[in-house]
């Protein structure tokens, strides 16, 4: 499993184009603690403008494309990052701008392709403008994990090692597919590979399992591990980690979580480290 | 994804060593139809003797091997095939009798092995003991599909061809991996596979995704696709569909379910064909 290092991001100013949750707020924090003037370009109906107080921002509706391209230019940056979630339009509920017009056939095609397809297009047509667009982790790499081992207090103790190996193999096996950056390893075998429910949806069914007695424990408990695919657009969809993570993993009595560095953002990392020390569980970050 | 062709099974007796559910009582009336004496081997606690009336029958505890094989004997029964769900026993709900004391060890050693493990176990001491366990499919070939094509009234229409190949190639790179006989592909991408869960409460999740919203329906509905992995062990588990499948596929917006060919029980077959029918899913036969 292996990315390639970030990209050296020149310092200077760079926009966080910024959806819902809390995510695009600890980018844009770490971001300045690298040292960049740090420019939040809130979407519309999913980010919220309060929450962005402490930083230079402006808000921009789904099709307003010439005032986020004039936006950056004015500020004269040259990197951008897309984090957060963004519930999928309808094309009828995006006005275009006179940016977006010209660029009009490119959105339509990229609407019949799905998510991925639609956020690369969207891509495409900002790097068209001289804006280059870079991984979240490129900008915040505090933000993930970058030396192998424990993260916590704990450590993968028994068969927790070898069920993350195979974590990590059968995400890989995985990669050819549009699916899963997360499995459930436990007893030496996968009992839950990630769908288009997401981890929390999976690690509830784990739960579910253990309570209905269709999942024993006959070793240590299970590993959750989650890394992106070979070849994953780490630019458009970054693995991610935090408290709510752990609170299901440890509902789903697993022995603790393994992520691979450099590569998965671990959220709010001081509440996630501290909620898993207090129950008990690894974060063990692996290559 | 292709496995071995039903090894020759000679006419006579034979035996099904019946777990719980219909499915035993399938194979055994089909075992009757293929010309076979039929002896059901009822397991105390999983399959009820009122059910196999029209059979030759008899109910044996988890231990008692030594009793079985004497039964198997008399009736000159060379070939034995396992059917039905079994609740994993714990080591103390077996209580061996002579016959099965002088296998004890490789018993208890099976016992840290898991699911299949264990039944592997029993396989090979049956075998030992001259009587060939075989796949059920091998005693009672007409509850699979035989022959490739539309098994109802309607046929993959639209994206849903590209879907079937895409999750026979998703469940064959899972082959290494002891997981997932079945995933559900829709609009062109996997967004379900089968864990430890099994398929009704995968048919279930992507049910639920539907009713939230999580997943659109942009083309056909997508496909159930259920195949074997290579390489599996048809003599311990055999992928199986029958009319709860149709009804959660229809309750998750599917186009149709797709099996392969030879390797799939359908349950209730003329039921579950009706139901398809009924509701408007295909069900494909496919190489």
């Amino acid at each position: 499993m292996s990315v390639a290092p970030p990209r050296p991001i020149k310092p200077g100013p760079v926009a966080i184009i910024a959806g819902s949750g809390t995510l695009p707020l600890h980018v844009a924090a770490s971001a300045e603690r690298a040292g960049h003037a740090v420019f939040v370009a809130l979407l519309a109906g999913s980010a919220d403008a309060a929450d962005y107080a402490g930083f230079d921002h402006q808000t921009f509706g789904l099709g307003q494309f010439g005032a986020l391209s004039k936006a950056l230019t004015s500020r004269g940056i040259l990197d951008a990052a897309f984090i957060g979630a963004v519930v999928r339009p309808g094309i009828t509920d995006i006005r275009p701008d006179m940016g977006l017009i010209r660029h009009w056939q490119t959105i339509t095609a990229a609407f019949r392709k799905g998510d991925d397809g639609l956020l690369s297009a969207v891509v495409d047509i900002l790097e068209a403008h001289g804006v280059r667009v870079v991984s979240a982790l490129d900008l915040a790499p505090d933000l993930s994990i970058t030396n192998p081992g424990p993260v916590g207090a704990r450590q993968p103790e028994g068969a927790a090692r070898g069920e993350i190996d195979l974590g990590l193999e059968l995400i890989a096996a995985l990669s050819p597919f549009d699916v899963g950056q997360c499995v459930v390893v436990s007893d030496g075998r996968p009992v839950a590979i990630e769908g288009a429910e997401g981890t929390d949806a999976m690690l509830a069914r784990v739960a579910e399992m253990r309570r209905n007695g269709r999942l024993k424990r006959e070793t240590g408990g299970g590993v959750l591990i989650k890394a992106p695919k070979r070849g994953q657009n780490m630019r458009i969809d970054i693995p991610t980690i935090g408290p709510e993570t752990v609170r299901r993993a440890a509902e789903a009595g697993l022995q603790g979580i393994a992520i691979t560095v450099g590569e998965v953002i671990v959220a709010d990392r001081e509440k996630t480290i501290a909620l898993a020390d207090a129950s008990g569980l690894f974060i063990e970050a692996t290559r």
